[in-house]
């Protein structure tokens, strides 16, 4: 199980398994989506596969999240999803009307996103073979002339924005899955974020990285920033943004929200000269109402993220070895 | 089991839940990929999940389904496949050597191909939620100026070619599943297509319809051209290519070898004064070297694909219901 829980564990499987079997330079780069280009034009391309239990839980269903995960992971690429393809793996024996729910909610998670499902595939497996409905989706769609964000852009003196709470997607489905009550109902936070980095991109082009932080939570997406860009984070803890509910949650089940799951957030790392206006303009948006700068890249301990704690200490930051919280998304 | 088989209950389970859940016009036309444009180029978008049980059969893997499949997809929109995503859906347990065998298998299906795996993504399911490994991919290609491949420019008097004997993929699958011993091992003949019909497209762009006959075989691809277009379609029996091996396999399963899954083969509806250059041109690529004629379509009778079978009577010949080979691809 750890190996699909986008720590360390996933990586050494990527690493060390899928980029030398397929050998691609564009695969290498392993950003949350590829850039490529075809016919002259530049396209993000990107796939996730969604195996989450329960297929519905509150605020959401494996439907809005095979939509929004994929537009999502486009949007990391600054491009705006243009067409999704969807396949699913039926288990026999699940009831159609699951099939219908989840099917109209990534119809209407389309529609809200600004996306179409071009085209899709469904197999069906035996009984005790899967798990009533796994959804797989890719997405194509447009990068805007101008804009390049990849890691390796990220240098010394950038600061880093989250666009809100953090945590409340991963505790969502661990509530409900585990039975767990932690007084007051927390609604996953999944939402397509195209929208968002329109309006971030407005402000100026030059964004150095965005991602989106799903598995693993912020700290793994920050970990694998520092290495690629080999950069030191430095992360004021008291800045992170993280509700009461996910923190008691948090604190029961002895998680750091940190290294919990998110579906509707993203991190950005800005030149400093645009921060200011690029945050003004993400609290413009209903997906960024929440922002806030939580830290900043230096040029000491390179490929290392350090968070100064409460306390005035400074803990460093690793990447989790496998899974906090398993099928998630 | 029935909904996943390609035949009438799948056909349902599309019309009746994805299509008006999804509600885009792209979708509705049901291709094997869709045709989309983005920034001014016309792509192909196609999508596929590879269940496939045994994982390795006599001459191919899931890895090389993976790849064919959507390879295939996308040719025939007359796309040659540029970029691949791929998701896995690993089992927990499942060997890593087992896992590396496909990764490899799928590298070297995709050099093949000469398509690159631009982007992926791994999920691990708990055991007894999977089967090992389940693949998607998803693919994306350019389609060549002045190619317009639909089922709806089918016209009376076309002519019908397959490239070459069908149902052996279907045959090589069942003999290792069920462990069924035919005197002779049979291969599955699984092979991208990408370059036959580059092959095709050179002798003319104005090729009316291709299709990869897949789920549900040569039959369910016949009949699915003849409703869309509104067409008859006439196939003379005698001309079907189907090697012994194949012939007495069906014959002792009670299969009808129309019916059984190909994966490396093409039927092409060809307007009648292209027909011979077409079908020589196939004969001189290795993949269309058992091109022949075996049918034509007709104005009488649209929407139903008649045989006129080898002791010459005529029969009709029906979408399947449901599956004749579960988990074939």
């Amino acid at each position: 199980m750890g190996h699909g829980g986008g720590g360390a564990l996933s990586a050494e499987l990527v690493q060390q398994i899928f980029v030398p079997a397929f050998g691609g330079e564009v695969l290498a780069q392993l950003g949350d989506s590829a850039a490529v280009s075809l016919g002259g034009t530049r396209l993000a391309f990107s796939t996730d596969s969604f195996v989450v239990r329960p297929l519905f839980f509150p605020g959401g269903s494996i439907g809005d999240l095979a939509v929004n995960g994929t537009v999502n992971d486009l949007a990391m690429s600054g491009a705006r999803a243009a067409y999704l393809s969807c396949g699913f793996i039926l288990e026999e024996g699940v009831e159609m009307p699951v099939v219908a729910g989840v099917a109209d909610a990534m119809g209407a998670a389309a529609r809200a996103a600004g996306v179409e499902v071009a085209t899709g595939d469904t197999k069906v497996v035996e009984a005790g073979h899967g798990d009533g409905v796994y959804i797989n989706t890719a997405g194509i769609g447009l990068i805007p002339s101008g804009v390049d964000l990849c890691p390796q852009r990220v240098v010394p003196g950038d600061v880093v924005i989250v666009s809100g709470d953090i945590g409340v997607h991963g505790v969502a489905i661990m509530s409900v899955r585990e039975g767990l009550e932690f007084g007051v109902e927390i609604e996953s936070d999944c939402a397509a974020l195209g929208g968002l980095v329109e309006t971030m991109l407005a402000v100026t082009p030059d964004l150095h990285v965005l991602r989106d932080p799903t598995r693993g939570g912020l700290a793994a997406a920050l970990c694998e920033i520092a290495t690629v860009s080999c950069t030191g984070i430095v992360i004021q803890e008291r800045a992170i943004p993280v509700p009461p509910t996910v923190a008691n949650a948090c604190a029961i089940l002895g998680l750091d929200p940190m290294y919990v799951a998110n579906e509707g957030k993203l991190v950005a790392f800005v030149p400093r000269e645009h921060a200011d206006a690029v945050l003004a303009a993400m609290r413009t948006h209903p997906l960024g109402a929440g922002a806030t700068i939580i830290g900043e890249t230096v040029a000491t301990h390179p490929g290392m993220v350090v968070a100064r704690t409460l306390l005035g200490g400074t803990r460093v930051v690793d990447l989790p070895l496998g899974e906090q919280l398993p099928r998630i998304c």
